[in-house]
């Protein structure tokens, strides 16, 4: 078991990853003043509800806590207002108060939804993860928690750092194959804007890490939280530094969009931006190592490199300048000036970012 | 003009109290970093729109700021997430960003609507109050936003600061005479609960204010502003002292309630609540002048003192029990030791707020 503390002043908080620690929900859950008094919500998607939901309340029931259960569709549709309304309609009929918490017991749309449900019930309570995929070792960390509002994603939000994150990594053996390799692009990134020796230790372990090797899935897990979780003490509320996460997010949240959310994973979609954002690294003058490494892991870990033939390159241009990341109107990139070392680079031209596009068109 | 600085660290920010104030805004935004490069957005209601908005939008738009106005209908239905979610989509439509405004302009309806639309969209943009009500004086400190659920007020918000408050008394010579009197109802509230010659100044001054001298008006709001900022500064997310702004709010709220929100205001509520605290203060052993001074200002003011004959004392009971204010089962009450000094009490029983609640329907 490995664990991480979060260091965010008062709002600072510690991620526990290891094998089976949801069945010590209870003592950890003591050791951070949850409360037992008030009744607890775990909101899940029907998905996992049907794998582990069943275990995480039997294990609260037996430690004393009172438990109420909320289980949304599956899927992204599930991220809006009017769910968060039925949420705390039931919140509010099972009496829980300002003293209760909020469990999110799955990947990242149950952590932005639930999230979001515990930092505006009641002006902000309690929030605990219980992370089910490898992409949400991303999201657990920053307290970054949406909805959706239908003409834009993850508008309607807030900053609202979790009590505690507990990361049981046997439940990620449930996971499908396509969504292990998707889940470990954000782990890839990690290494890429932050940590040479990380990115390379990624490299050599990319058979472990895909088989969901114990050892090696709690290592890469802890060490992406830890890089994650550095960028955020220093930059919470992302006024700067905090932007270098958005490496190849620029790209791929435009690809995500123009595919309709339901073609491309999220880990898929940004695996391609990472490669474009390489790209655009080595035509800005810095090492072209930038570009072949970054191409390389994304292959060797089977992910997608290529932007998928039927999507319109006009399309996904017009996407790419809609997204909150363009500030005031100027075209901010993140790009690397080497592998482990990220940097925001402000008035790049729309024009070889155009191009940049068009080639990943054709990338192989 | 007077200026209060409301001290809460990298949050803080300073209310501006005058005559004829709103028509320097360009120079108030110029000195307090409000960007003019992205659009502002002015959220009032229809009442509101037809005697001010014309003059702040003009001001901004002569002061180089691009301003779209969103107009929503006056009263506690406009507080909804689906008015909210509207708000938003135009907000989109017309280009706001993360460096974006949004101006609450008008009453605590349209400050707890404008805040949360703030504190929400993009996870967070600046906020300015432009408070047109007296009653406002109150909810323009402290960041306290909220928009309400069917099943209960206030219960889907965020703490949120404003950037600055503007207030100007001339807005308020267009108020109505029974909304003069519930809003100075919480400004008498915040000098018994903390100042006993603030409480004194105010007996004394009854007729300046509720003509509106716009001196005794200034200084009022001032001190009004400047309690509430003492116990936010010291409590921002009511841990504890902060409750004892709660004075009258558990039986006004209750009230407000049962008559359906739309027979008692706000600050009517809480001046036969505020009656009832100061009766269970002395109930509870304290000095009897606490009753006859509290019930001396109401009567003054012209304000309630009796629980309207038409509403049912069982209703009052159980609203009140579902009051989020009752922590974990516990029947806590604000109530005072003396003049200008509260007190939080726990462990009251139930029954003894049932009787003092009976007496009220007989207050005179």
């Amino acid at each position: 078991m490995k664990q991480l503390n979060v260091d965010l002043g008062d709002r600072s908080y510690p991620i526990y990853i290891g094998d089976g620690i949801i069945e010590q929900i209870g003592s950890y859950f003591a050791k951070h003043q949850i409360s037992s008094r008030s009744p607890i919500m775990v909101i899940t998607d029907d998905n996992v509800a049907s794998l582990h939901l069943k275990k995480v309340t039997t294990h609260l029931l037996e430690s004393g806590y009172k438990v109420v259960e909320y289980i949304v569709p599956a899927g992204e549709m599930s991220k809006s207002l009017s769910v968060l309304e039925q949420i705390i309609g039931k919140a509010l009929d099972a009496g829980l108060d300002r003293t209760s918490t909020i469990i999110a017991l799955g990947g990242g749309v149950v952590g932005d939804l639930a999230g979001f449900v515990a930092a505006s019930f009641m002006r902000g309570v309690k929030f605990v993860q219980i992370p089910t995929t490898i992409l949400a070792h991303d999201s657990s960390v920053g307290g970054k928690v949406a909805v959706n509002h239908p003409k834009a994603k993850n508008i309607i939000g807030a900053f609202h750092q979790p009590q505690i994150v507990l990361y049981d990594t046997s439940t990620l053996k449930t996971l499908p194959e396509r969504e292990i390799k998707a889940g470990l692009s954000e782990m890839i990134k990690h290494g890429l804007i932050w940590d040479a020796e990380f990115s390379k230790w990624i490299d050599e372990n990319a058979e472990k890490l895909l088989s969901l090797d114990a050892e090696a899935l709690e290592y890469g897990l802890y060490n992406g939280c830890k890089i994650k979780s550095h960028v955020v003490s220093e930059d919470e509320r992302e006024h700067g530094l905090r932007a270098i996460l958005n490496f190849g997010h620029t790209i791929g949240h435009a690809l995500e969009a123009v595919a309709h959310y339901n073609q491309l994973l999220h880990g898929e979609a940004i695996a391609i931006g990472m490669v474009g954002a390489a790209k655009l690294s080595v035509r800005l003058g810095y090492p072209e190592r930038i570009y072949t490494e970054t191409k390389a892991a994304m292959k060797k870990y089977g992910l997608p490199i290529q932007i998928p033939g039927h999507l319109d390159i006009d399309e996904i241009m017009k996407a790419m300048l809609h997204d909150k990341k363009f500030k005031e109107g100027k075209v901010v990139f993140t790009i690397l000036k080497d592998i482990g070392e990220a940097h925001i680079q402000s008035g790049i031209s729309i024009d070889l970012i155009r191009e940049i596009v068009e080639e990943l068109r054709w990338e192989e």
